[in-house]
């Protein structure tokens, strides 16, 4: 095996300047779920990627949605089937103003690639076909059967993958478990094997009052609903930070000890110095905590957040006006035990006790949190995989964001994941996200020594 | 006296569609102040309209703001002069969609003229100027000098025109009062005579705490500025409405019996059903109060308004990120004695005493409050000029808006004023403002007659 995998790293090193201009090529078609920008245009060049490395490939679209690319790769070798997770589409570019190269030019400066998905993920997603094609050209088979699930709908939610895996049920059974291959270099050197994401449930605050805006002269005697919806937020969370909702936390599980023990080697990734270096802060934080307990903050305290605000004249000037409306974005991380449905419920029967019906709460997306155990086979392939490269990867038992990939890990199927690979990149849902061109070819060729890892276990 | 103003009256009647289609010409032409739109241009214009007239013109620069139209018109059969205060700004047309006709198109809609400004205040001004070319067509004079004063930023607070004021302060000085020709028939059929505005602090709140947006995955963790801004404003005014910075209500003088007396007439112009009629409201009013006591609470009540507030993502669907910055856009009306620095101050101070140190206060501009009494003789011209034409106007001690021509009332110049007019139209701020045709010709004829009252008083 070890002689197959470093053929195939040869192969890759010696065709890699066309596998960084596939790379750019995918990037260059943009594909924003949110503003349903290039949408079926990628989601068929996807399916045309996945036809050349010989898999069934086609487009399953979901009512209301962004379809799927679905496509099944067979191994003649192995009785093994993976479900290889990844996504086509992006988060939205804006602000445009913030990009040194346009988002969708996939530019190569000062050694990375910069566009909007370079990272997060198609940029990781092309590296991974690279890797199987480059597997076929050496060996003229693959490890493992593969099923292709590519969603195009990730950035906002996966809000109609549902649809997709009741329809596929039975094709989806057929594996043992789920693999996302993501370049988990956030810090260069560092990278993770993940085993579990925070849920995340994502919902709008709107206060309607009437349908045009007011004179501000007359504040004195009519409602302002941007101040109703202040107040209706600063109900839910204090300025102490703690949140107030009647029975938010009642459903959080403690983590475990093995998730304990697991955290300081995490915390060079993970710790307040790696955050604020991987975010560019230097603000201080809202909590005093150090090492581990900083971790575990992080990774297991639910929060309450609010993503944007809208209401009234933003221009620049004064314009003197009661507004009609006020709108909010928040998203709530669900740590394991709690459930969408039941924290949507809560905030719903708390602005209703404290007087706030006239706030609509409407859910956007969301999906609950998942784990799975560091002694599973696909865990331990991705542990050993990275280490084989000469790395010892962080293992985090859950990691701060979320990912709809959790509803593979749901009933019915109840697949087994992990998370995983080598490269760096960053910036992922701001301006001038990046994918390393040596990040490239770590990515690719840690896809190489994954997939002969689950193969071999 | 009359029988003149009655020749004049039929030269208006002779001439009117050349007079509506001026007002029309001028609409087109646009004047965004706060956009920096059409500026230069619509100042050119307004000083060849006062050209025409027979005036001294010329467009006034003011550093860091748009010019001020200044103009001298003499009347050789008169001592007396009236400082003639309009502006030729606009406000912003958006939101654009709401507009059933284009803001810059000024048709006629079923006797109305659709435009931005129509009625506030370039279709009054236009009528104010077709008036005088009317009286100076039939009797080869003026019956008072006049200093006009036309003003480009009116809309985004008059925040220059105390240079000018400063500037021409021995010219402006020659006046013995200062005149707004603006009709006031909001409610068709009710006319007006305004003698007091609120004044208005208009300021930004900013939080701003890093460069960049990051993940909100990590929101168990780093400040966010949308909540801070939140936890800030609920600290200033809570859910019961009252607004709770220190001091805040200190300064307010109680209205006198002379204002009190003048409140049961004008509740059909300024109560809770006239309100909720012009601004199309069905939503309860935020207090529970009628007549008298309701237009007190619209009059006297200092207020704190919240004009607009953005942060973060606002688009559709996703974006989880814990914002870098935040701002809202908010003002306080004044009532007398209140002054904007007073109250921007104790805004200051409440906020550093609540641990608020990084929430930045923004100026962005204001004026005070200020009043006139009934018993001047600026006041008794436009009370009776207007019960000449056959209507008893409502006469208010102060209204719910605020005007920067209190400039002109406070030291050094402190000039008596007034603000009266025919005409109804209505929706200034807002899309489809409009003036009625038949207004134009009301709002023409009563500049005559106040002229000529003026004159004889």
């Amino acid at each position: 095996m070890e002689e197959t995998v470093q053929s195939i790293f040869d192969y890759i090193d010696s065709h890699f300047d066309d596998h960084v201009a596939e790379v750019q090529r995918y990037l260059r078609q943009p594909s924003v779920s949110a503003q349903n920008l290039g949408m079926q245009e990628c989601a068929e060049m996807t399916a045309d990627y996945l036809r050349t490395l010989g898999a069934d490939a086609q487009l399953v679209p979901l009512e209301g949605g962004h379809p799927v690319v679905y496509g099944t790769l067979r191994s003649n070798s192995s009785d093994k089937t993976l479900l290889i997770y990844s996504m086509y589409d992006v988060q939205p570019p804006e602000p445009l103003e913030g990009w040194n190269s346009p988002p969708w030019a996939a530019a190569i400066v000062d050694g990375k690639i910069i566009a909007r998905g370079a990272f997060n993920s198609k940029g990781p997603l092309m590296a991974f076909v690279n890797a199987v094609q480059s597997i076929k050209a050496v060996t003229g088979d693959v490890p493992v059967n593969m099923i292709f699930v590519i969603d195009g709908e990730e950035e906002m939610g996966s809000l109609h993958l549902p649809q997709f895996i009741d329809a596929y049920q039975d094709e989806l059974r057929r594996a043992q478990a789920m693999y996302f291959h993501m370049p988990s270099e956030m810090i260069k050197g560092r990278p993770q094997v993940i085993l579990g994401f925070k849920g995340n449930a994502y919902f709008e605050l709107e206060v309607k009052l009437r349908e045009f805006d007011v004179h501000s002269g007359i504040a004195a005697v009519v409602r302002n609903p941007v101040w109703r919806l202040v107040w209706a937020l600063n109900s839910m969370r204090g300025a102490d930070d703690r949140i107030v909702i009647d029975g938010f936390y009642d459903n959080v599980r403690p983590p475990s000890q093995e998730d304990l023990d697991l955290l300081p080697g995490i915390v060079d990734v993970l710790g307040p110095e790696a955050l604020a270096g991987m975010y560019r802060m230097n603000d201080p934080y809202s909590v005093n905590l150090a090492g581990p307990d900083f971790v575990r903050q992080v990774l297991f305290e639910p929060t309450l957040n609010i993503d944007g605000f809208l209401a009234g004249y933003t221009g620049p000037g004064s314009k003197t006006i009661v507004p009609a409306s006020a709108i909010a974005k928040l998203d709530a991380r669900l740590v394991p035990d709690m459930t969408v449905e039941e924290v949507l419920g809560k905030i719903r029967n708390h602005l209703d006790k404290c007087g706030f019906e006239d706030v609509e709460v409407r859910f956007v997306t969301g999906y609950g949190p998942a784990k799975t155990r560091a002694s599973s086979a696909i865990a331990q392939a991705a542990i050993r995989s990275i280490e084989k490269m000469g790395v010892k990867p962080g293992v985090a038992p859950l990691v701060p964001g979320s990912a709809p990939e959790v509803m593979f890990a749901e009933p019915p199927l109840s697949l087994p994941f992990a998370m995983s690979g080598l490269g760096h990149g960053f910036l992922m849902h701001a301006p001038n996200e990046y994918f390393e061109v040596e990040g490239v070819r770590a990515c690719e060729k840690s896809a190489v020594a994954f997939l002969y890892e689950y193969a071999a276990i």
